[in-house]
């Protein structure tokens, strides 16, 4: 128990993230580049567009062809021939002058606006008439309007939305340098556990941490490897441990909610090569018995064995561990959090940062949201959540309707 | 044009999901649920736990052996022996008893709580004081307390997170009946569109639509299958639909923002076997000149060819058919929305919905959402956004400060 005397602030434990080393650098198509993050900046090696291009359908003209033109009092310009789609027009257009043009089509020499096919009329195959006029680049994107040559586009540590991987495409990107994805190993302890296949005599229950990480590591950008489950028996957990090490870049330890298991892996962890114990126990609620050492340079964690425990400490803690890891930026990193009133009155204990698991409902126009008070050993009040509200270490509760900022989980 | 004259409501258009085939359904692995949609309700086949569970480490008694129990008054217990984790205790505890226990470990008969171990000392090998009275159910899980026998626990259509997977667990579902991912045929048409790997000559652009909208369907939980490029020729067009519908259960032909070309995809769509056009135009800006048709059953989408309105296109209109599809139910489908404040006024005309990009931002504690005002063929204000605004179809504009719901993209 002594141990877990002296918790460690979570912000110091944050602090850690620095110390473990950055993924590699991978390759990967521009198909498979959604949800990855980048690893190198994206300098603009062209405009983009590389032209003017028109915005709309109807004639390309320079704009001051068309001043002071109106229904009353029309421009008449010459048609000059019409742009070919996915050509540079071969003729230029003069004061006076127009050119037939379909959105997308490049502006011809001599012009700078689009006037929109429905405020004009073609009076015989050489002449339209203009009932507005246009501003100098109206229905235009001008070349370089959307990233200019030589300009950052993309910065490293970046993650890739369907809109950055269109970016990459619109720069010819068909092979992109990411950041590999973490390897991170999962084991399960404790005599009681049982795999899924098996129906769980009494006293038994079925092995649900590893599933409910691995699904958190997926969902965070790692690749899980799970180890299955593992007695508690100091060898058995140490040569797990050390196979893990040797083939992933992190690794979780779930279970030991229990002090005698609690010590036992932190003596299992003490053990290992090259391995010091930085974290024994965090002053936040649930999760409070979290174990981290850094075992050669790689995080070795020992999480609660109750199953809401153990997804909390993932997602507030280790999760960030991971995202560093993986590459992302501070910027690329923001989690989302969504602004809420809360439903009603939740207590908190001062000393530590309280993790409530909360239910969003829309009540009239406004987000609400429910805490879910329940034991961290039910995993029903995880399936219900949508998110968790943390309640600050120097806050003794907060009261019904006060806002608060939702982790969406 | 005439055709876009008689645009369709957005409520309207979303109204014809109901006539769109559902996916067939396909068995997983539980290490590959999460993100899937469950086919089937899945029934507690028993009570979770199976048994009441110590949720701390200490001693099992009978709560009411502790009541009156203080520091000055102990309780003092008779140790019966020790419960073995995963084990079903082999003697019972009567008044006056005790049996250590510790977290997870199965209750011996005759007991209905846990005196911390914190609240105990223990005088000899068969005698402790409890310094701490203790109520029934206190740092216990009943059996049944966390899913009880017979409940439905999870229901068909709902979105697998990473809990839900650690609930199947729970309930040893090791492979899981789930909907297929609808299969989404992507087209990009036009003339002056070249595919990634080419230096896009004069006149010329990349195709992106092809990217974002398979980045899209992949995050909507879709298969994209690009057919590349297709230039503005009927035959052409016609062969790769009918190709696309043949391989997949929904198409989407981007391109087309031009009068001609929009005329040109209805004609291919009209001239496709059991096609009936549904919708010409749909009352939303950006996005308006979008096609609908159901072709034998099959969704075909004619989507603008600007890289914005297609995304925005897609977002509002073609995931909802896609999650349908795809088999969510309206519980399970609720998208997030973040409640935020505009920082500035919007402009916006009425007898449309317009969907405005907005960027969000922390300031003073409250989330703003910045408007991005910006051409819909710029994809710098996709990269830049975080997400969309509807302002109303009787809306003519937002005011700065106004509160608005963001769609996150």
């Amino acid at each position: 128990m002594d141990h877990f005397f002296k918790v460690t602030h979570l912000p110091d434990v944050l602090a850690y993230r620095s110390q473990f080393c950055r993924a590699g650098i991978e390759s990967v198509a521009l198909d498979a580049v959604c949800g990855r993050i980048l690893a190198a900046d994206l300098v603009a090696d062209l405009d983009l567009p590389g032209f003017s291009r028109a915005t709309m359908d109807g004639y390309a003209v320079a704009a001051a062809s068309t001043f002071g033109a109106s229904e009353a009092n029309p421009a008449y310009l010459a048609l000059k021939g019409r742009v070919s789609m996915g050509e540079k027009p071969a003729f230029g257009v003069g004061p006076g002058e127009a050119a037939g043009i379909a959105t997308g089509g490049m502006l011809p020499q001599g012009t700078d606006a689009v006037a929109m096919v429905e405020h004009t009329e073609l009076l015989d195959p050489t002449t339209i008439e203009v009932y507005r006029s246009v501003a100098p680049g109206q229905h235009v994107i001008a070349a370089g309007e959307d990233y200019a040559l030589g300009n950052i586009v993309l910065t490293s540590g970046s993650r890739i939305r369907p809109q950055e991987a269109g970016l990459l495409a619109a720069f010819g990107q068909n092979t992109i340098r990411v950041f590999q994805k973490p390897r991170v190993g999962i084991v399960s302890t404790g005599d009681e556990i049982v795999p899924v296949e098996q129906i769980p005599a009494r006293g038994r229950i079925r092995d649900i941490n590893t599933h409910t990480l691995s699904g958190q590591v997926l969902a965070a950008g790692g690749v899980p490897v799970a180890y299955g489950i593992v007695s508690d028996d100091f060898d058995d957990l140490r040569a797990v441990c050390r196979q893990a090490l040797d083939e992933t870049d992190m690794v979780l330890i779930s279970g030991g909610s229990s002090v005698g298991i609690r010590d036992f892996t932190v003596r299992v962890l003490d053990s290992l090569p090259q391995s010091r114990i930085l974290v024994q126990g965090i002053s936040i609620s649930p999760g409070k018995p979290t174990i981290l050492a850094d075992t050669g340079g790689k995080a070795v964690w020992g999480l609660p064995g109750h199953v809401v425990s153990a997804m909390v400490v993932f997602s507030v803690v280790v999760q960030p561990f991971l995202e560093t890891m993986a590459g992302l930026s501070e910027a690329g990193g923001k989690r989302l959090h969504v602004p809420a009133r809360l439903s009603r009155n939740v207590p908190s204990a001062q000393g530590r940062i309280d993790f409530i698991r909360v239910r969003l409902s829309q009540t009239g126009g406004k987000l609400m949201a429910e805490p879910l008070l329940g034991k961290s050993g039910l995993i029903n009040t995880m399936v219900q959540a949508d998110g968790l509200i943390a309640v600050d270490i120097n806050t003794e509760g907060l009261d019904c309707g006060e806002a608060v900022s939702v982790m969406v989980i």
